[in-house]
Order: structure tokens, then C-alpha cells, then sequence
């Protein structure tokens, strides 16, 4: 779990719900800073997410594990129509704002923690590029796994991910090449979030293609179903086990 | 003069005329960050200047030095209305987009390489906070003294501030107290900005309250006129020649 001094991301969304303007600023380590849209969107109702979101969760079904739940906007969509729904984020204030939100199941766990103590699942949500945290493919590897073994044999996973080459921006471009010339995927991003005076440890977040994902997900227990596009370079894809 | 890798504040600007959507990220020496409100600002017409600026424009007469230009919105009106204003700005894409708004004279110079070889000025313009780049009192006393004797005996110096004490924000009290026990004022802050992969040296930024301005200034040839004060805790004074 993060500490206050870490949980950038979720001050934020502490913040937001109490009124405070609030933005994430990312760095990237090689010094390039940007800056985030803002929370609205991960307090967004149904009718306000993006398409490729209001598609995927259409086939979300039976038991729910939400990862990287932040606002919980997704886990409380799913609780209303009735599903079983468990909120799982690394962050105590996200866990806070999804409790006053009224989130019921929530509990504080990273990526690496998740175990079939939980249960099984019928379904993983990863929205919101939430599968970018995978961070590379080793890692990802074994959390595709472990999650094989956290879910039931029709399990499936809405993988949020975002497309790095969609961008014509030259500091990514060169940052990629940097990428590959050191023998990493273009896509593989060290950032870390900073919030006022907090800072989140350097995170791993892994961008891929459609065609990446494929190849990364071929040497694990699922395969890439339909994959649904949005002209923002981010897409959700539909993961399936492989042996069906 | 500004370095391409330092000119945060210039990419900003220069970004912002070409269209690209851009935001300073403004870095604090005890780990805090904001975001600024953006360069609209920066941009706008005297019709949405904030009231202090709009008043206090009415105050330049004669010969006009604009110091800390940005992108020339104070010097642009005011060669509209048939002055002689010199523009002057450390940063190479400031004067850059000055010019291709249709700044007539701009210089590149920092504000210790001001001196009477550009003349003598009727009035010194350090709107939109730029006053509070004087960093800390010896620098602001020898500065003032410089002004001085850069200006004729009717000679202002319509000096925009921010006034430290008007916040309740827990970080920047901290920061307060923080310089206050190591024998600082309280508004004494060392920043730097941020965009994309700029960064700009440490800057020290010195806000003052108008109380602690008039201690100041009572050192130098300058005392306090008016003050034309703002709701948000910005503010502008009007320094006269205090031989007068």
C-alpha cells in the first residue's frame, strides 16, 4: 500500500470529491513533465465515459474484481445493475472516496497481492489503462497467470491499455527510440506522479499495441478477443482463455 | 539569457501562440508542485486584464521599460496607444512571440543586466508579479537603486506583487514557517518551472505584503504611492522617486 507521502493519485481524487481543483502532474524519467486531464472523468457516470468503456463493460459478467478501482466509477456501475464487485486499488484515499461514494467491497491491495484468496472471478476489469500496470512483460507474464488461476474457465479480463505509437509528439518519439535502443518495447514508460508535496514511487507502465498484446499474451493461459478502438490511441481488449 | 533547455516559460508561450494547448508546472524547493492557471492571460486583451493591471496601466507615462515582457500584452497596448515602450525578457521565445505579435523593440536581458545604457524611462512596468523576481532584499534594494538612476525624476515603477499571507493552504503556511525559522521572510520562495523537458534555474521569488514592501522601499530612493489591491492577494504599487 502507499503511504500519504506516496498516494499522489489518490489526494487527487480525495481532493476532487471535496471540492479542491486538482491535477495530476506526471514525470517521466528522462525529465519530460506533463500534466493530466483531471479527475472528472474517473467521477464520471455512465453516460460520460469514453464509448470504448460504455462497450467493454457490457461484457463484464457474474463475480467482478475491479482493479485499480480509483473512484470507483466502474465498480459502482456494476453495483447498481446488481453485480458482485470488489474494488481493489494500492491507494488508501482512493479507498476512502470509493467508500463515501458508496462503493460497498473495497479493499487495499497492489497488483502484486491479488491472489485467488479473493476467490474466483468471472471477471477482471483493468479499465482506464489500467492493464499499463502490468509494467513489463515478465511482469506481465506472471500476473496473467495468477490471474488465470483467480478465475472461473469462461474468465475474462477488459484490458485497458493505450497504443503507444499513436502520437506524433517528438519527445515520445525520441523516448521510444531511447526504449529500443537500450532493448526495452517502445512503450515501456518509468513515470511516477506528483500531487502538491507527494510523489508516488517510479511506476512501470507498459503501452502496447494491439499486435504487441497478441504476441505478449500468446505465451500465457488467455488470448486476445475482440478488441474494441477509440481514435484516442487507448483501446480495451476483450482477454479470453485460451483453452476454451 | 535562457538556454532552449531552460526556457520553460518562453515553450509555454510560444506553444500557446501556435496552438498547442500548454501549462507551466511549477516546482517548489520543498518538493511541492502546482500547476499555473495557463497563458490565456499571458494573451488577453486590456478588456480582461485583471482590475489592478487595467488600473494601473493608467498610471504609465512618458518613456516605458516593460520588464519580464512575457508575451507583450502590457507592452502591445501600450505602443498602441502611441508610446515609446521597450520590451525586456530573459527568455529567447518570449521575445520570440513578442515579435511576432508586433512588439516593436525588444531586448533580451535579464533584470541585473538592466542599465541607463537603454536610456532613461519615465516608467518601469513589473506587472503580473513580476516584481516579486527581485528574490530577496539586497537584491531588490540594489535593483532599486539601479531603477533609479534609470529614470527621470517624475519616474513610477508600477510594481505587481503577491502578497504571501493571503492563503490558508496547510503546504504554503509550512513553507512560511519553514523560512521563517532559518531567517527568511515568510514569502521568500525558491521555485523553478517546468514543461515538457524544460526546466528553468532556480528562481527566487519574493512576495511581499504591502507592509513589508514600504520597509523595503524606505531603504532605496523610491517610497510607496498607491496600492491597488485585489481580492485574489495579488496587487500593484505605484513607487515615486521618494525625493519628490
Amino acid at each position: 500500500m502507499l503511504t500519504n507521502k506516496q498516494d499522489s493519485f489518490g489526494q487527487v481524487m480525495y481532493d476532487y470529491l471535496h471540492g479542491i481543483r486538482s491535477q495530476e502532474i506526471i514525470e517521466r524519467d528522462d525529465g519530460f513533465f506533463s500534466i493530466s486531464p483531471g479527475p472528472a472523468l474517473y467521477f464520471a457516470p455512465f453516460s460520460e465515459w469514453p464509448t470504448i468503456e460504455q462497450q467493454a463493460i457490457q461484457h463484464a459478467q457474474g463475480r467482478i474484481l475491479d482493479i485499480g478501482c480509483g473512484a470507483g466509477r466502474h465498480s459502482l456501475y456494476l453495483q447498481e445493475r446488481g453485480y458482485d464487485v470488489i474494488g481493489v486499488d494500492n491507494s488508501p484515499l482512493c479507498l476512502e472516496v470509493c467508500r463515501e461514494r458508496g462503493v460497498r467491497q473495497v479493499q487495499g491491495l497492489s497488483l502484486t497481492q491479488l491472489s485467488s484468496r479473493l476467490g474466483i472471478f468471472d471477471t477482471i476489469l483493468m479499465l482506464g489503462n489500467n492493464f499499463c500496470l502490468v509494467g513489463n512483460l515478465p511482469r506481465a507474464r506472471w500476473l496473467l497467470r495468477r490471474l488465470a488461476a483467480m478465475t472461473s474457465p469462461q474468465g475474462r479480463i477488459l484490458a485497458g491499455l493505450r497504443n503507444p505509437y499513436d502520437t506524433d509528439q517528438p519527445e515520445h518519439l525520441e523516448y521510444h527510440a531511447w526504449n529500443r535502443s537500450r532493448g526495452r518495447l517502445s512503450g515501456e514508460a518509468r513515470i511516477r506522479v506528483r500531487y502538491k508535496k507527494t510523489v508516488t514511487p517510479w511506476i512501470d507502465f507498459l503501452m502496447l499495441s494491439p499486435d504487441e498484446l497478441r504476441t505478449l499474451v500468446g505465451d500465457t493461459p488467455w488470448r486476445v478477443g475482440i478488441v474494441l478502438d477509440d481514435p484516442s490511441g487507448n483501446y480495451v481488449a476483450v482477454l479470453e482463455k485460451s483453452d476454451l
